[in-house]
């Protein structure tokens, strides 16, 4: 064990370390750079991955290739600080206040998890060091568009042969009471953009133009009142969402060309993007046939659903955090994307982390007990999975 | 007679003179002075109605009060010249080329119309001084607001006991071809706009959210699919068109709070903006409590539908044109508001006046020899109303 290593990491006093680091999409901020060392120190082998601009580590302890690897994925990244006057606190600072909770962005999304689980990992490997082998895949992009990521993570451990057997993805899980709520997949999500093209004229010669906006009040009614599914046993119902839409013309006497229109889709497991594609296209060409207008639509495809079937992995979890915290999670697939859409890909995988309040808000923090807690239990899920 | 008129007047001349004045709303632009000269010189009275920063101008020939008194409206404020350097002729030169067509801003809509009225009543009286009086109430604010225009004369008239027995208002009238159509009245015309309020959320949490969007386009789609009449003996159908619908989120994850769209309805004599006020919210209503949303309106009368049944008036016109012209013009109500829209609480009203090509538009210009037809059939109608 390295000399300049504490006898335990402190994973609250870890997380306000890594507060301090700036690392807002895409920067690292010196977040990655402290992981690294003090994980060197830990006896783990380190890569930096680094692709696009976007700074990634891979970590490993044990021999490469081991059947039993346990891997851990989790991001430094933070996103921006909104408005710094707003917060109570200066929004790097790191701050532990009289009451024992942890200030700054990042605090809960998600510096304490990786905290948590860079200090489970180093402390387990070197009290008991197991048969087999601890990855840990960190990124510093999945607040941004998330390509050179833990995609790029992913995309060299192929390359190099580097291979988790299960993963745990440390983002906060529970809504309100620590550990509630263990992910084991999540809904897809796309985003449809629709350009409606008709006509343009005078308000006072309908008959002369071709308004595209009844056109697409009619498909929007349409695709929001339709049921896309009632659920499955392990996911909510499928969501459709308009978001805006957008004609931009000032004058009440015009009859506009074009507008726009935007629908987010949310899906469990009875669809794919593809599916919900050739349904959102069909439903356009019917209006566009009814209105006599020209429909385009683009598409963004943010993931596919999954699900990693309850199991010997979410088992394990399950365990963990009912013995440290006398709370019986559930196994839930709701909320929106995160990375685990990418390692469901490489290996089984759930999430678990701490409470999600405070995410993406102004006056981001942690209580530091909740953070020792995920430490106790991430340790507990290592013990149990190597014995 | 004041020997400084020429023994008749060129009405194609003088509307070269009155394009030269740059009388751009709510600019006067020496266009009323020069016809105020005119008219005094012809031994009218004239009194500037000036208000609210915009100039009128009000002249009589004959005795006040006077039973059978023909009043002609019309503006000599024109429409803003848009790109200058597009323009073939400077838009203030009233250039006549080699084909004998006058070029410029306001060539046909309308100081041709105003030109040929103040011709033909100089001319008239002079020469077969009439049993009865003429009144022409001339504005500077017909494209503008219309507030302190022929609105502003009206009343100073009401208030000076100055009466016209009938009107005509000079505007453009004939689509295509000299003569072809008499307006006898408008549609109505009014924009509503709709504010849909409702419970910003995130597009992966729909349920905690409550989307105005699909309040909408609900709302859109009923009042776009509505069959408001089917048109009267003397009306189009009404029309609504839905002219703008916006949002302005651009966040695919963010469920907006608000949105909000505007719809332009052209109504006949079967409605009136207080019963289509009725029935928007009525409708709005509707949707509000379907998806639990708060709609507001807002609501913008340009004015209420109007018709001068076929009779005398419109018969001493269609005579007129149809001796001057060889065409028989059809009664009409057609087309967008004018200011007949106020004189016809005055008195009965009908318009007539050129072809309309180019109104508004680059290259504004109109064929002399149309404005000396049209000073013919306004001096016929003249003569015909006095026999």
């Amino acid at each position: 064990m390295p000399k300049d290593l504490p006898p335990h990491i402190d994973a609250a006093d870890l997380t306000a370390h890594l507060i301090r680091c700036p690392s807002v999409t895409p920067e690292e901020g010196g977040a990655l750079v402290l992981l690294q060392e003090l994980l060197e120190a830990g006896g783990f082998r380190c890569t930096r991955v680094d692709r696009g601009g976007v700074s990634n580590l891979f970590a490993r302890w044990g021999d490469k290739g081991h059947e039993r690897t346990f891997g851990f994925n989790g991001h430094t990244d933070v996103v921006p600080v909104g408005d710094a006057d707003a917060w109570t606190k200066p929004p790097f600072s790191g701050e532990l206040d009289a009451d024992g909770v942890i200030w700054g962005r990042g605090a809960t999304d998600m510096k304490s998890g990786v905290a948590a689980f860079v200090a489970a990992a180093i402390d387990f490997v070197r009290e008991t060091p197991p048969e087999g082998a601890v990855i840990l895949a960190i990124t510093g992009d999945e607040e941004g568009e998330s390509i050179d990521g833990t995609t790029a993570l992913l995309d060299w451990m192929d390359d190099n042969n580097e291979k988790m057997s299960v993963c745990l993805v440390g983002e906060p899980t529970c809504p309100d009471r620590m550990g509630e709520m263990i992910k084991i997949g999540r809904r897809g999500a796309m985003t449809a953009h629709f350009t409606v093209t008709g006509v343009q004229g005078h308000s006072a010669y309908p008959h002369r133009a071709n308004n595209p906006l009844p056109a697409l009040a009619r498909l929007m009614d349409r695709l929001a009142s339709h049921e896309l599914d009632q659920g499955t046993e392990h996911f909510d119902p499928s969501t459709l969402a308009i978001v805006t839409i957008d004609t931009g013309n000032p004058a009440s006497n015009v009859i506009p060309a074009k507008t726009r229109a935007s629908v987010n889709i949310r899906f469990n497991d009875t669809h794919t993007s593809a599916s919900l594609t050739n349904w959102l296209r069909a439903e356009a060409d019917k209006v566009a046939a009814e209105f006599g207008v020209t429909i385009d639509m683009g598409l963004k495809i943010s993931g596919e659903a999954f699900l990693t079937p309850p199991g010997e992995l979410s088992d394990l979890v399950s365990k963990a955090v009912q013995t440290e915290t006398n709370v019986t999670p559930t196994l839930s697939t709701t909320g929106g994307t995160s990375d685990a859409r990418f390692v469901k890909n490489h290996c089984p995988v759930v999430e678990f982390g701490l409470v999600g309040h405070f995410m993406h808000q102004v006056d981001e923090r942690v209580p530091a007990a909740q953070v020792h807690q995920l430490k106790s239990i991430y340790t507990r899920i290592l013990r149990d999975y190597f014995t």
